[in-house]
């Protein structure tokens, strides 16, 4: 490790950045006051630019540093793409590139480690839920597209197209007016609109508390274990070695 | 094995019909789109005969290869439901049949173990839970019968029929309106309609609650008992083992 | 166990009662359809006071065989109270008592050794859940004084009085149009009202997982312990008796 | 402990106590009633400072008995703080002030163990989720500061501030009329607005999900501990009990 890399990573340095990131944070969120824009824009816009350009010291630093091996972390590429984003000239004018710039308040999390490890933690449930995400993707295509063909003609503004059906299902998945709002008005046209709309309900319903679930026994599974383990290995070789050493007296005898 | 039946199951048909299923998805997807079909509606509509074409030989050389034994497995019975949809005559016709050649997308599922492991899971779960279902059942019963007497005269459009009731039951115990949308209204003719309504809220949710502990204590106590096992079997194994030869040994002396 | 007791507990006996609670169900929900009584109101009418006059002797002939121990099951005592309402002079004029007879449907879960197993599972789980309903009784009634007093001259029709506040706070628990039916019509008034709302959605909400956690961490206990037991007891019971032979065999030497 | 310490930890001072907080809350719970203040105002006001007096004689005894250590125990603070809300003068006018007063009947958790414990337990879990909160935190931060940017000039009465982002996103996390309230009309103006809304429901709702999970795991494990510990203790101890002694009879002979 060299004089760069143990400075980077010193506590100093961390807490430094750590700083930046929550006042940075704060001039963003008083950027969204007229009032105070109309007061001292400019002012604000200074300090935001230094925050950037700090960051984009300390990643240069790091880059130096650390060279290829820099983007082998993912936390590493994160900062870097965070950053990348505010520099893309575009973010000048574009508003909404210009407001992915609180994004950058997301580096809080990859400096905090406490934060770090429960970002990490749903990461590594994911893949274990990557089945019956697939599931739910094939239920939602079959939705949208019989909801289309079927619904599309006389409620364009729901089922007009394959995107429209397939955020009007998302929303009668999370039972957002799914009735009063969506179902009963289909129903006046088509009576029996219920035999495709209930189901549907029920089975994403069910998806979804079997991904509950999963997760739940997945945890508990972790915790479990870990634990089982630490208690009874203790016992477990004490009552090994015992056993062990009668053997070995009576084969003395 | 025959000759047909090992090629069959061979991976390269296998990765063919998943191909022919995510294509004829997306030729489903597309007919959906009125501007691609005034365009090349013909067209698509012969790709989609061709796909169907090869379900129909697929299964066609399934039933050659096993005769009757191709019914003895359940997923062997959905493809063949799918795609015998879709050959009816009248599917060419009538809208909602038409509709349902989307199911074909289903395939996918018989086809990648993996998910077809997620819904073998689901349905393993569902007999565990059919006291419960039943349960709900003849709430729902009384609950449609309760509220169709007392409020179907006031409010048809809700409580007009048991089907009407057993609807809009269902809605209260989604939560969704079941206070500003239903039981308010319904509450400025019967000022103690909530008698009824919060209490069934509670049964239901309750009921709900309990089907989702259930399916959590099932899973796990399935995951740990496998655990438990595979770890203090060796345990267990050696200890007794330990045990025996001591005994012997005391027996020769 | 005298004759009567045992013909009222064999299978025949418990076989024809539930087939008349189902018929009697079936009748009920008859009741309903305003087409069906105008044509067969009357017959409809003989044929539930047939079933009822079937469930009054079964009744009858139980008390006869069981005298005062009759009274000692919860399940009997459950029967006697729903037959008993239908009997009730009123009942024949009260639109709400009469439609309290489909209650009757309910005597199918005392009959049914699973449905009744599932009802003792839910009631055995209340005791456990006593203390955080009373907490969230003792939340609600703050909350309704609270928001009567604050909220309750300007928006009587939710706030008006103690009733009314507690059925919204319920309304606002279940997240059922809480913010754009209720909060934010009162926040034109009072801008800072979510300082009170948004805090109960917390802490109800809060309460409630917790008396879910609850739930399955008893269920998880109870299903694992008996497993756990099952399981090592042959184990345990192994080890110990190889420990004591040997223990024996050395004191014989 | 001296005899004042002794007096006021009596059963009988405890049972008076909880009678005057169940009485004050029936009084206040009057209050609300227009008609009753009408009639016999003056005479509830009166019972309410009765109360009160009780209060504070009781604390202000409690105070001279325990001195300084008074306030080393949480629940006394609580119960401080709680009747001196009600003695700070503007109590008597500020409407939301006196309507605080009613916070009083919290005593009866501070009263009663079985309450306590439930609060203790609800405090208790509040540590382990702390860094999802923070999480949860910065992500609404995030969300407000884009939301305010993207939609603030155009829903002024959604998007208008950070503080009313906020409070509009916690309702789309409560998924109460997220759709059709909100992010339908959003996305007439902006039609790409549910690429922000879409994640920021599955971010915010997995988020929650990971906190019930959490919750689960860890009530599960202290529960599963403490049985698993009294169960193989007794067991445990046995086994190497008997060892103990066989190794012991084979190294005296």
């Amino acid at each position: 490790m060299t004089y760069l890399q143990t400075t980077l990573e010193s506590a100093g340095v961390r807490k430094f950045i750590t700083a930046v990131i929550l006042f940075n944070a704060v001039i963003l969120g008083l950027e969204t006051s007229a009032m105070v824009m109309a007061r001292v824009g400019t002012f604000i816009g200074i300090l935001d630019r230094i925050c950037l350009a700090i960051f984009v010291v300390e990643l240069a630093l790091k880059l130096l540093a650390y060279r290829f091996r820099f983007f082998r972390d993912g936390w590493n590429i994160f900062d870097f793409a965070i950053v990348a984003v505010s520099l893309v000239p575009a973010a000048q004018s574009l508003s909404v590139l210009r407001s992915l710039r609180i994004l950058r308040i997301l580096r809080v999390v990859s400096v905090a480690p406490r934060l770090r490890r429960v970002v990490e933690g749903f990461i590594t449930a994911l893949p274990g839920m990557a089945s019956v995400f697939l599931l739910m993707g094939i239920i939602f295509y079959i939705g949208s597209v019989i909801s289309t063909k079927l619904f599309g003609a006389d409620f364009p503004q729901w089922f007009g197209s394959l995107g429209q059906s397939a955020y009007s299902l998302f929303q009668i998945m999370t039972l957002e007016s799914w009735s009063m709002g969506i179902v009963r008005p289909v129903m006046e046209v088509y009576p029996y609109a219920w035999v495709f709309f209930v189901p549907f309900i029920m089975v994403t319903t069910f998806a979804v508390v079997n991904l509950l679930v999963g997760l739940i026994v997945n945890s508990m599974q972790d915790a479990h274990s870990e634990e089982a383990d630490q208690k009874t290995d203790t016992y477990r070789d004490e009552v090994l070695a015992r056993l062990k050493a009668i053997e070995e007296r009576l084969i003395q005898d």
